[in-house]
């Protein structure tokens, strides 16, 4: 059983029957079983789960029992972007109150490094992050989670967009270690679901002009749909960067300031790379490949940081601003919706997995 | 002939006999030759030389005509490290009188392009730098250059000194891209003489703590000499590249905040990106292949980025500032020295190109 | 005779009796006369003025002969918000040819001294500022000025909109040093020309939620129009700091992160430094009182930054963006019209004069 | 009595007869008495103390039960500059055991605010810092404090010099907020206690040329033997500023780029605005006069930014990093040491409320 994080097993008795999670127990074997609760300390909230999306990563750990260095060796409560209802708070917290609706943050840092108390939380070594191995996830009736981590909805914003945050946050710190704004005309390598919700952000943070590249023309068009300026359909062919390069800039129309390559191949990176101007940044979202040949001294030649990104911190907050404010609609990227029952487990695994109009699945609670 | 740069081929007829340059012709041909200098326009200076070194790019033109994408397809006058004393100055020119000892700052950009009124003048896209291809350097009896890129030597400095402000600026540069101050705990990859001027301005920023690797011995010894707080001796075999990271973090007691690569090698890289800590930054100084094939996801996972660094930009005061205070013994870097006549410019060429113990080769004029 | 700036007085014989243009000879006593431009340098273009605004430094010469420390000591032309046509251009400029609709950047930096060289050419110690003593400006047929100051505009952007970049600019300039983004709530104190175009550039610049003060009804219920989300009425009292930052609070509904004081009084400096939150910024870009007497303790206890705005750098290209692609309307702020006549000059420096609802007043040439 | 901070009165029946710690009961009246610890909470330790610091803020809370805002209502422990021996170790401490010689941080935030959660902890609304009112501080035989902000002293690094670590905080965090480094010539208005350590942490970050300035001769003097370049004698007449600028200018020899303000009256804060550069910073250290009248408006002109201080964050590591190096000789500024007996803590503070030649002084435990 995987060591609790998010929830952990525990032995409150008279859940037992209740509270049930989707189990990662083999390869494309996923069961809902019973799944007990830590006793809720002091700070601590216990929350019933009401909507859960599946993101890439869940659908890694679903096909390989991996997720890049991460294995899961034992089973392992699955699902990490969520919302949920408060059902009961630890002595200490007073920010919440049962019957809040809150959104989750997954990840729990230590606060006691020095990476945590700089504000680099994301980077904690010792982080447990809910649904990534070895620590349960989130696709349960309910899970026990750090108050601090749950963030009330403002009353116009569903369950639904709540549980969206997740991966908007990705978005949104990529956003902020770029630095975009309205003096940034960016590229995005892939209109798969990272590629849009990077987007979207970069939209709100005030961008000037979008452009975004994919092989696909169902998700370049409904990339456009949700506001690309243009968008650029290339080959998978590593020969035909120089040309690609040469389609952006015309459909930029000037010099691209910042590309987020959200796919992470030799390709989509050296595309990146070339196409920025001097003094730009190239911010690697997608975990592709994991050795990358890119002309890294031409790059530095002409002064293009590549900028990494992990995961977010501290992203909940304006997430919640951008939905409820309306300048990001969440809801335009779930294309599919799923109850919490073994079949529509498993089907909606098998959805994601297949990937095509598939954006994001979502299941309700 | 090359065109016109920090001193072109032109008219003045009573010169014709006197100014003398070293122009390389063909591979490893270099002949003293005249160099008829330019009208001296309202803001520029005429200097008469005094100091040359040989940089590493000067080597690359001499065995290849090239270097990296700059190509020599004239005769051109060699050399950019140099400083000299003011023989005349133009009509407008304010802070200079003749007599005045100055270093020289090769690159002379545009100033009206926004990389340059951003005050990123090193990434103008108009830049015509002295002595790369096709614009003449500097290697002359007299040379006419910009007075606002002359930079008035303090009492006691000399003009040898002078001219090491132009490698030791890639060093100053590098250092302020990657922030390097008294928390930065510091490796460097390669101690050739731009790993050593990045070790001298890594020191004189403050840095807390220095280790510095290389494949060679005598460089180690004379990197240690010159202040690394540790050396490390690694192989060129990139299967070696974990045990490499093992022996630097060993080396360094501490994390790696900041890495500077100072080859360019696919090993160089990986090497660093390894060794880094999460959050640090690995700064790319060194121009060696142009792929490079990395684990770029990886360090991306631990939001560890990648710096480009372009020669220099407003690095000639604090250099002379670091020389003139005594944080920094450029002298210490200059192993040969050479007159100019026919047959030493050709031994100094030869003396650098064949690498072994010279780390800079300065010639008096 | 001001000395030449943006445009000298010179000696260019056939136009004479062509070029006219309003020079300001004593307190309230504007002159149509002719003003003589210098012979056009090889950069330079020479500009058919088309649209000149009234600044509040432009009324300030015409009531007192001063602005801050700068003082009218011979007739000077005056203005400079200013958009017109390429009438010819020098030898060396490529980016313009007659017939081009440009706006012009009035400041004319030295590009020699360190803050030139570092990008922060606005601090220039030998600016010459068109139409700032003892410069001349630009209300004029015609004016000569560096082709690099002048930016071509857009299709759909009118000359009037072009002139409007110069007040603009103040705006996008605080914006850019206050690091406005779509995490900052933003108080703004004063509903003047400058507290709007901040406000405009604020909202362009992705502000969350902004909230203007001002102690005028009708500039509030025009800010109200022009976007603020919010408006407090506030008295001249400093006694009422306490309860006017209460206000603030409550209309701000969370923490204010950056506030823009564009008064300059002891009243919103102290406002402005009470009502931020611990780690915000707040922006002095009124230039009111000389002295200013405030809790700066207290504020700094906080570590409320105080942020200096002066004028502005590289705004010109960011400023058309916003108006070609509507993410700002500055015809907005036009109230009031006039043409270039004697009558009509006066005219309109007595409704700028006036203030009351007159907000930028503009010449059509 | 005061609310539990670094740490509570409590019920540890077994300790009453022994802990005893320095009560302040009324103005000038400090009491050495009984102080019960609270349980030792997992992430907790007990540290002996055994060397302690006064502070100018104990000095205040000494002669007026207040310090700022803070008024102390009840009998309070005094002390927070100290260092220890770890006599016990909560559950789930792993990072020290019991004899390990640590340096404590006084200030315990929430770890759940946004501040705290963006590394902003210093500005932190709940934050209990010890022996600032209503929280214990540490002139005692023990204490308990959270086991994260106890710091192990290296071996070469003495408890009185881990003491320093709370003083020498305060320079480091200016320093960092100003970003010193070896391009900042530096001014210090005050050659008190945080003068001194401001201006070694200047040093110690590299600044090329620092100036301190005061009224007081012994002072200027004891500056001058720790390091300073110049110094600068001053009057208290708000007259003087502009030849006290014209004393500071000439003895710096070229630009002010960043100016500490370490007194925080009308006078030293107006000279620091008005010698400091465009483009430079005013650093605001001293806690002086609660209003303060400046020429914002010509420093806002010359865009000189105004950044406040309080307290620091995250400097124990870098402090003792200085401290072992050599790089900082903190033990240079230890002019008095105490024990702690009734007699002896009223003797020592008294001596420290004298001022005088008296710059830190100590307790041993």
């Amino acid at each position: 059983m995987g060591k609790g994080g998010m929830s952990q097993g525990g032995t409150g008795e008279d859940e037992v029957e209740e509270n049930m999670a989707a189990w990662l127990l083999a390869v494309k074997t996923l069961k809902i079983q019973p799944f007990h609760l830590p006793p809720l300390r002091p700070h601590d909230v216990r929350v019933q789960m009401k909507a859960v999306g599946i993101c890439g990563s869940d659908v890694h750990y679903y096909k390989t029992l991996r997720c890049g260095h991460f294995v899961i060796r034992e089973p392992m409560v699955i699902g990490h972007e969520c919302a949920g209802i408060i059902a009961e708070v630890g002595a200490e917290v007073k920010n919440l109150v049962p019957g809040d609706r809150v959104a989750l943050e997954p990840g729990i840092s230590c606060w006691k490094c020095n990476l945590c108390k700089e504000g680099c939380y994301n980077l904690c070594r010792e982080m447990k992050f809910s649904g990534s191995a070895p620590f349960h996830g989130s696709l349960a009736n309910e899970v026990v989670h750090p108050a601090k981590l749950c963030f009330k909805l403002p009353e116009n914003v569903s369950l639904e967009e709540g549980a969206m945050c997740e991966p908007l946050s990705v978005g949104v710190h990529a956003c902020r270690r770029a630095n975009i704004g309205p003096e940034a005309n960016v590229l995005i390598m892939g209109a798969g679901t990272i590629g849009l919700v990077t987007m979207m952000a970069a939209r709100a943070f005030g961008a000037t002009r979008i452009i975004i590249v994919d092989v696909d023309d169902f998700r370049l068009s409904f990339a456009k749909d949700l506001g690309a300026d243009d968008v650029v359909k290339v080959s998978n062919d590593i020969q035909d960067v120089e040309q690609d390069v040469a389609q952006i800039q015309k459909a930029m129309k000037t010099d691209v300031d910042v590309s987020f390559d959200c796919v992470g191949f030799n390709k989509t990176m050296s595309t990146a790379l070339s196409a920025t101007r001097p003094g730009g940044k190239v911010c690697l979202v997608g975990m592709g490949h994991k050795e990358i040949t890119v002309p890294l001294t031409l790059a530095a030649a002409r002064e293009v940081d590549i900028i990494g990104v992990f995961r977010y911190k501290n992203t909940w907050p304006v997430c919640l601003e951008f939905i409820q404010s309306g300048k990001i609609d969440v809801k335009a990227l779930i294309t599919h919706r799923f109850g919490f029952s073994q079949k529509e487990v498993e089907e909606a695994f098998e959805t994601s997995a297949r990937g095509g109009n598939a954006i994001k699945v979502m299941f309700s609670l």
